[in-house]
């Protein structure tokens, strides 16, 4: 592999990703042998150690230097392996040039049989087939043995067939344990061979030298002391010896650092050539290596005037806000699990990332046909976002409810700290006749709970500017836009700069306290506001809208009293969700209570209570009682109500 | 295939689900034309129509008649499928006896490359193919094009070479849109065919006669009249008439519910005397088919007295529970995906479940070994929940994160109100060294907020059992258990009877207002507790245990009052989670506001701010500003507070 120890993040690095995250002991091992400084014996000995400050983690953790992603939930490591050799294909196909390869590299990844059985790997192993990656190599540890004992007793898949009809390149080694020539050979030609990935499939004998190898007793738990020994001399250690590693063997490692450097000259020297001959590109491509979007992007957006004045979808003005920044930069890389046309992603003189033979585009294209695999679609954006931070942000989409099949990655995107924009549309009951199975009722609440993650449902297409600009400044999170596939009136009272406060008013005065604030989200502004102005004949209104509760919660006391004044006001929320976590802001709520149901929209937003005529009726009936003198009795923590009893699907 | 319209629940009828739910029409169609009586004309037309009563809805749903289970969701309804098919082999294996084959037909699956593509699809197909499914044939209607254009933009699998590697027997038909002969002599073959689970890809044309026939325009959006009428010309209608079946359709018909008859009476005649031979079989299948478990089944587990009094992980104590009621019922189907041992899910004398040619077991065994197949898992096993509801209880397991993998399913068999228990252990940052990969911050909250789903997370061994005996009694939803994997103490105020309660008082005097309410779930119930005993000098403190808050918010006011008394006591909640959520009962909390870390578990939860001393320094630091002469200032809504900031995972 070529990379630089002293340089984890040399740009032009071969990569490596260990999706097999449990065995990463052998991973801090190499680092340390191979010269990375911060890998030192001492921090290998903090593996699994009663302390906080270590960096050997129990799983490889993107934060320390040569870790590409955090991996180890299985399956994820093989799609950000993807991901990462569709970034490298990407930036090759736009940047280099005759004689100046600046980048080019390879992506090595090793997995177990668990990630291959995963479907979020068996998806990213699809994709990579499809668009011929031939920087992606994939090392199988077929070591035949699982937690619970023999692969075969739930895998019996022909591994190296499958993998040769996904499109790749399967090369075998069968002794992997002792025919170490057989490897390194493999390692070779794998270099060497074009237009598709490569799969080494190595047999293995796991725990080799352990009086329980090759078996699932040497999988997770510990050897002991007796078996150790016995492992240590079998290999001609002193069983007595603990961290010790023979000179020779660092010796032998001084090549790399070496090599290493030389590597890094080499490009340096490269890329200043490259400079003198391609200002122009080679200025893009270092704007795009320090992190920045194209200057003024923000400027770039309609403004409030300048947008439709009858109503849109959400989804449809996110497709403005998208055409408006993503064609010229090519930091964004765009895709969309089958539904290009249907999320707005798509934009006029596209190009699609394709395997060029495959006559629909070539690995300069920006437009990414993920396929119907939205796991791996994250999954490999994390890839895409990890490749070099901030130098291409992944744009996704799909419909909301899909995205729960993208999850995990979604929760690891938030963990690694990476930033994307995931834009899912189709939201709530608003999907309409797809029926209960494709209306999100509880998802995006997971989403809000997520640490690092920017849920955002705008109200209106000046709020989906807003959240656009929230998520592109927000270099350290992953956003998700969540949008309607039904039409939203433009409202007076949205504002794209405030969407950045999580929560702000959209109607009513905001100098006096209202007898009732009602706060939305999405879709449900408007009928908010619909529902204010029919129940202001009796009551002073105010509406919320509260785009990202997260941003909101993080505002000062005095900020969200100023918004929210629910010590003298009476509150109610409205959104057709689950009100899981509305208690918080709001004293009664109007939600789903259960799933939805499959007709058109307008006659489900009536029929679960969400009209604003019902809303009205509701409010007035659950507030009346609660007048006291001039003011309110406003009710306390644990008095929350629910307005609505909808049970949908209640078939 | 065999089924009798007349009775679309015969429990020996073939099954059919559509994997490519969004195809209903066609399923509609068909039950109609085959004689289901609920599936009118007038029905059929109602598919789309503003209404809320009708049955043709967006998705096939589980609740109408000749739906076997809800699908839509890409690639769920091939994990169904196999669940069907286990179920029917399990049973088959279980009762049939020499010329009783009370169990024998086949599960047809149809479906589209969507969920081919899917992960979770492609899980199922694997271990359909492990397990050697006979009885299972998947119908491909490989028509090349997909929403967004031609299917070989995104998907270039060989799929049937993948199939065989996977085990599968593999089919072909050159022209499905031309050669029907072609196709129904793959389908008999099919059903001849042994040994292996039966693919068969039949090339098609979307939208045969369509102007835009072969393209995308024809795969979701409507295709006007005109076009309908060239569409109907050339099928040789008048393009004027519309719902309109020929006669000759219905007389050929009409034969199958004459053969739909002839085949439950010639089953209930084998049922007859199979009962006469084998009494004590037919008695277990019948009060099977009745839903019901085996007599006094909650008397079986241990009494509290009975109870291991030394700390135990709560997994450990789910597995006392389990193998008080596993072995002997046969309605239990118990499954890991790879960590029957850790999840305390195997027995003594356990038998798998798996293809007798494998060596390992056979189809009567009742541990299925899914592999690391999460998402599959929790699909098939809704498929085991849906074959006959009642008649078998599958329980799964794997470590909590992992269930992530499995949300889509999880929710699905919420909406499908289908009973099944899940097994979630190493919850929390508990998990301890494996890192903050693994512990589960927000997804728990996910589940608390999904309708119909029991999200359960029990202190001690007493509350596991009462969470047994809620999942098990509550036949209409799944349950998730959440559990520990650091052993708890076991709790003199723990109570099996009280957990269906959601919450309760296990600390501090039930009859007066307490100063401080504290409350916990799962493991930090005992640590509430020692935070109580720290804080008794100076207040009357009492300690709530919640196991699971959808049922505490279905209790009456009343009751949440007694044990929760928010208007007057001050309310603090702990939970290594997020606190999302916890404002709706308390005035403060101990959560998580960050992802976790990679260390011992006693080291997490002292760093973190869990440790009894640090809880007790916080409430006291919190608390002490609000005494307001003998009582205290009540915070209102909107003022809830974190009491640790302990962003993990911040290196």
């Amino acid at each position: 592999m070529r990379y630089n120890p002293a340089n984890p993040d040399w740009i032009n690095r071969d990569r490596f990703v260990l999706s097999a995250g449990h065995a990463c002991l052998l991973q801090y091992i190499m680092l340390h042998l191979s010269g990375y400084s911060s890998w030192t014996l001492d921090q290998i000995k903090k593996y699994h150690a009663p302390t906080m400050d270590g960096i050997a983690a129990g799983h490889p953790e993107i934060e320390f230097p040569g870790v590409e992603l955090t991996t180890g939930l299985l399956g994820q490591g093989i799609a950000n392996a993807v991901g990462l050799a569709v970034a490298n294909k990407n930036m090759a196909a736009t940047y280099n040039k005759d004689g100046f390869p600046i980048i080019q590299n390879k992506v090595w990844c090793f997995t177990g049989d668990g990630c291959l059985q995963e479907g979020v790997g068996q998806e990213a192993l699809s994709m990579a087939g499809h668009w011929g990656l031939d920087n992606m190599i994939l090392v199988y540890d077929n070591n035949s043995v699982t937690v619970d004992g023999n692969i075969d007793i739930c895998f019996t898949d022909d591994t190296s067939a499958k993998l040769k009809s996904l499109g790749w390149h399967v090369l075998e080694v069968e002794d992997g344990s002792n025919d170490l020539a057989a490897i390194v050979d493999a390692f070779e030609q794998a270099q060497k061979l074009t237009g598709k990935p490569v799969f080494i499939n190595i047999k293995t004998i796991i725990g080799i030298g352990s009086i329980n190898q090759n078996s699932g007793k040497v999988h997770g738990a510990a050897l002991g002391e007796d078996d150790v020994a016995r492992v240590k001399t079998a290999l001609g250690f002193d069983p007595k010896d603990k961290f010790i590693v023979p000179d020779a063997v660092y010796d032998y490692f001084k090549e790399t650092k070496i090599k290493g450097a030389q590597y890094e000259q080499e490009w340096n020297d490269l890329f200043k050539r490259y400079k003198e001959s391609f200002p122009s590109e080679a200025a893009e491509f270092q704007r795009r290596l320090d992190g920045k979007l194209e200057e003024a992007w923000e400027n770039k957006f309609p403004s409030k005037d300048a947008l439709p004045k009858d109503p849109k979808a959400t989804r449809q003005s996110s497709g403005i806000a998208l055409r408006s920044v993503i064609p010229e930069d090519k930091s964004f890389l765009v895709g969309s699990a089958d539904l290009c046309e249907s999320t707005f992603v798509n934009w006029d003189g596209m190009v699609e990332f394709q395997n060029p033979k495959s006559g629909y585009g070539d690995y300069s294209g920006r437009q990414i046909r993920y396929g119907i695999r939205e796991h791996a679609m994250v999954a490999a954006a994390n890839g895409l976002a990890a490749w070099h931070k901030g130098a291409i942000v992944p744009i996704m989409s799909s419909y909301f409810i899909f995205w729960l099949y993208a999850a995990p990655s979604l929760r690891m995107a938030a963990l690694m700290k990476l930033r994307f924009i995931a834009i899912a549309t189709h939201d709530s009951i608003g999907v309409g006749e797809d029926g209960p199975t494709h209306q999100p009722i509880a998802f995006p609440l997971f989403l809000r709970a997520l640490p690092n993650f920017n849920y955002i449902r705008p109200a209106d297409a000046e709020e989906v500017i807003g959240a656009w600009i929230l998520g592109l400044r927000d270099a350290d999170h992953p956003s998700l836009l969540s949008l309607t596939r039904q039409p939203v009136p433009l409202l007076s009272g949205t504002d794209r700069n405030k969407v950045q406060y999580g929560g702000y008013v959209v109607y009513g005065d905001e100098n006096s306290i209202p007898d009732i604030t009602l706060v939305a989200t999405g879709s449900e502004v408007a009928r908010a506001v619909d529902t204010a102005e029919l129940l202001k004949d009796k009551y002073s209104v105010r509406v919320v809208s509260m785009p990202h509760t997260g941003r909101f919660d993080a505002q000062p006391l005095e900020y969200r009293r100023s918004v929210i004044p629910s010590t003298k006001s009476l509150v109610v929320s409205i959104e057709p969700y689950a009100s899981f976590g509305w208690a918080k802001y709001a004293h009664a709520g109007a939600h789903m209570t259960g799933f939805g149901h499959s007709a058109p929209y307008s006659v489900l937003f009536e029929h679960f209570g969400f009209g604003p005529k019902t809303l009205a009726e509701k409010i007035r009936a659950w507030a009346e009682p609660k007048r006291n003198g001039d003011g309110w009795d406003i009710p306390g923590v644990g008095e929350f109500e629910e307005l609505l009893v909808n049970s949908g699907n209640g078939h």
